[in-house]
């Protein structure tokens, strides 16, 4: 086979719950992301469920139409998990059990003081002449196989075992299709509109076809993702991505949070840990939230030290200090009481920084001044407290995010200005 | 064409923008929701770009697969929207100027008072024995062709398009296939592994080929999805699931924990509110994570009062009461501190229970008797203390979902038993 010219390739996803409403095949998006790294591009995907005739189909047309052919999802030890004996009879080829295949699974259970169930024996078959990819985080090994007319790759429907297994085996193996140099940058914006990000960068959208820029807005984050390539080197590529990311930036300020695809929580993290400084939080609509993001970031007990989640006003005072009076002159959804909280939350825990959350998520608890949406987000430092009245757009979900990266932003303008 | 047997279904969504890594053909989704309702199901989705070669592949190998195919995108006036051509060139039908067509484009444009681009013209190019659906949201008319072997069905992209043109002129046209009743209901499962939940219904998979049963796992919760379909009537169709899911429930008992698609934080909310009892959280590696989940469910203040998020011995001790010599001698990861915190939020807050979880979500933090993943939950009630020591897999994220979701079903199951 001949590894000069491009490959046409297909991702396909198996499971019939990606043919429900309810779920998306996502899987794929990680694999173009990787792909598009090397310079490559998927021609085609498909998605089928566990019919055994539907799924050797789809396998059998992709075979023909792309050189190499990712399979993600069917590699279970349940009846419906059928990619294994699909594939094989799509080829004609047997399947051999595997002693030292069975032996590792089984180990694995025993490590997890488990009784291996009688049917995880049939991921120990294995399709003659496939080599098995090692599995660190689940049972079902991986495939790959190089026939005379394609690459086949095959990989477990889970996230967290597709992911580092496409890493570690079939991204080296996939090196000889390298042909252009790739680059890529991700802009992470908050606290601006979509259409006022648009009509920043407008006359900053490249004409060179090297260079693709998409943006990807949800509230309360929107993200500028470049991508750059260069048949010369990677030098090169970087070369014009660093002109095009400064000419980004230039225009779009301090509103950019991150450009190495940290999250906020993360940045705020590096902020905090590089001054040695601590921030608690005080918590009403979000429930937890604001602690859950921060937390998400390991080593994050470097800084994070405290959440209290006050769902009620007698806990608001007893715990966060908040005055009786205030919270009924004034109401728990107020710029007064957000500002309590972070000044409480502050002083009972000892940090450097307290950050309060209270508002409406709805769907209910609005009144006629107090409509759903509105939340209040407060920042209390050493002799300094600030607060912001928000109306938030969007369901109970999306209000408790553009809450937590409101009060997080606040802190992170406020880590920038007093440098 | 006979129509009363079950039609295979594709769909296939065409634009490059769907194999970025950014954005994810959603379409599909409801057209899939559609079909359901007809008891039809989707066999086979695909996804390629603008390339004319790849687009005529695509359809060709749609064709032969299936009976009827939806095509959705690539209807636009510009250069890389060639859905039309290429449908037209694997029919090997011609494309035919329509006048008729190409007056309602431009009154379209009229009626907006813009001057109606040049390119548009070649939206008033109709294939050659098709029949035109009205857009009355945009330009691109859509199509709808009966050929010896397929039904074609082709749509604009975007959905505010879409989804009236199905719903006018596709739905009325797809009633001839509407001969199956079907009826779906998905188990959640907590408290066992998937192969565990695989060997307990491995007797029960349904030999009628009118129920379908699929599995979808993820750590901390297994989804058993059932669809049932009857060709005399939908009573008929319910009784079958019935029997289906009895036979179920009766085999994995209560570690079924919704039926009905509640998550698990909507079911012992709702519990709770029935009892009118309360609960609070004592929190430490999963950092906001529970108080987030019960939170998410709107109305959660009648039962969710406090969550305090530890991540301290200092704030342990202060805060939620744990005595200082259990957290030197026992560490904070142990049965011990999740007892004693699990008690402390519960005093503290006045609850009727309150639930506790510590743990190490890594990938820092072990030690050699305390690995990643070791994760206490307890439970404190009246007169009722408990404590489970957990060793959960994945990564960070992975074992606060799992740690969370411990904590809530130890919860459940106490509220099962005390009836």
């Amino acid at each position: 086979m001949k590894s000069n010219s491009i490959p046409k390739i297909e991702i396909i996803a198996v499971g019939t719950e990606l043919l429900s409403p309810h779920f998306q095949d996502t899987n794929s998006l990680y694999l173009i992301e990787r792909l598009n790294d090397l310079g490559l591009e998927a021609n085609f995907k498909t998605i089928v469920g566990d019919d055994m005739d539907d799924l050797k189909l789809a396998i059998h047309n992709s075979l023909a139409r792309a050189r190499v052919v990712f399979i993600t999802g069917g590699l279970g030890p349940t009846k419906d998990d059928r990619t294994r004996e699909a594939l094989a009879s799509v080829l004609k080829r047997k399947l051999l059990f595997r002693a030292d295949v069975f032996e590792q699974i089984h180990k694995r259970f025993q490590r997890r003081r488990i009784p291996m169930p009688s049917v995880n024996k049939k991921q120990a078959y294995v399709i003659e002449g496939s080599e098995l990819l090692d599995n660190q985080k689940g049972t079902a090994p991986g495939i790959w196989m190089e026939t005379p007319s394609n690459i086949i790759a095959v990989l477990p429907g889970p996230p967290t075992e597709l992911k580092p297994m496409f890493d570690v085996y079939m991204w080296p193996r996939l090196l000889k299709f390298l042909r252009i140099h790739s680059v890529r940058k991700t802009l992470k914006i908050t606290g601006l509109t979509e259409s006022k990000v648009e009509s920043l960068i407008q006359n900053d959208y490249p004409k060179d076809k090297d260079l693709r820029l998409s943006t990807l807005a949800r509230p309360g984050q929107i993200e500028i993702h470049l991508l750059c390539q260069s048949q010369i080197n990677s030098a090169h590529a970087k070369k014009k991505m660093k002109a095009l990311s400064s000419t980004l930036l230039f225009k779009l300020k301090e509103n950019v949070f991150s450009t190495s695809g940290e999250e906020l929580e993360e940045i705020v993290g590096n902020m905090l840990r590089q001054r040695q400084e601590t921030v608690a939080a005080a918590e009403s609509c979000t429930g937890g939230y604001l602690g859950h993001r921060l937390t998400n970031i390991p080593g994050s007990s470097d800084y994070f030290l405290l959440s209290v989640v006050a769902y009620q006003n007698d806990q608001k005072s007893r715990l966060l200090r908040v005055p009786q009076d205030l919270l009924y002159k004034s109401g728990a959804v107020s710029s007064e009481v957000a500002c309590a909280m972070a000044n409480g939350i502050r002083e009972i825990s000892s940090v450097d920084y307290g950050l309060a959350i209270t508002g409406i998520a709805g769907p209910g608890g609005s009144t006629a001044d107090k409509p759903v949406g509105l939340v209040y987000t407060a920042l209390a430092g050493k002799n300094h407290t600030e607060v912001k009245r928000n109306l938030f757009l969007g369901d109970r979900e999306i209000i408790k995010f553009q809450s937590s990266q409101k009060a997080l932003d606040m802190l992170r303008r406020h880590l920038l200005q007093s440098l």
